[in-house]
């Protein structure tokens, strides 16, 4: 069995940023010399999600609009964990979206169906964060 | 490491359906040899879930009426997504439902407690889609 | 390859508790002998959740609040589920928060960002119910 780790560093200049990550882990898979195995790639901090869906600017929106409405970010005072902090509502927006996705890898590349694309969610911002690409197979 | 990959292909009739699939994945676990590893199936579309739940048909019910409630499908003009499609609200629903599950497997079967099985929701059905099912392990 | 297995059983109290299984998954992760590899770590029961966050008290309260804005417990009747049980909310509650984490294991140790901890949530206790811990790798 062989093994693969590398750590992907983002700094959004905003509180909420997407990034596509794919061609960034499609890049880990073939570095790794990895044919057949699983990625596991995950947020490293509590407040960003990696997940998997369209690469589409208008559902991204969608997305932005619908968790604030399901975790509204404001009035702080709403959450008990803004005692000295004021980011509660990313600890729950991240918790919708996932902390991690596993995908296969088959002949060498991701195994994804027409549209998946992997993205990093900052979801609080303004600093530097990171995810966790590790990988295992032969 | 021995690894094992199949496609599971599905067509519902309506928008929206359960699938069980824990028959065929049991079976994949089977036809892999591997006896102690994991199992990673996934929705290949990004408007379909698998995830784990119960067999029970009120709980699946309640799924629709629930998701239903919190991302909507009409009206379709609420999502920026739906310029040229309608199916903004697959997209959000999936993402709560989630994409994947891991299971174990141990003594070459599916490691399960008493009521867990495996399903395909579909959420934007009405043409042929897909889940993967790929193994790795000894 | 190795592979090792462990069940974690809790019995809580109430309806509802959190657990931090971080030091528990460590020492499984110590037994397996695994340096390099995936621990896949999930609820047996489809009424409880494994997820990762912060262990902040203040947090876990805005879960508790924030859960029973999205899937009230009451009224039981409101669910389909809830002929010969009360537990709906449950099945619900532990979609959002997700069945199980996997977490990559790198030179012995879980490979972790800074304020990554494992949680159990219990969503329908007061009885004796388990965790899997799953570990593959080298």
């Amino acid at each position: 069995m062989k093994s693969y780790r590398k750590e992907l560093w983002f700094n959004t200049r905003g509180r909420r940023g997407f990034i596509n990550i794919t061609p960034q882990v499609q890049q880990c898979v073939e570095e790794s010399g990895i044919t057949e195995g699983f990625v596991l790639c995950n947020a490293m901090h509590i407040t960003a999600s990696v997940f998997i869906n369209d690469n589409e600017s208008g559902l991204h929106q969608d997305f932005e609009v619908w968790l604030e409405k399901l975790a509204p970010e404001k009035p702080y005072s709403q959450y008990r964990h803004n005692g000295y902090e004021d980011n509660a509502d990313a600890h729950l927006k991240r918790t919708i979206m996932g902390r991690e996705v596993v995908v296969a890898i088959t002949a060498g590349a991701l195994d994804f169906g027409p549209w998946e694309q992997i993205f990093y969610y900052e979801l609080d911002g303004k600093r530097r964060k990171r995810a966790l690409i590790k990988i295992i197979g032969e």
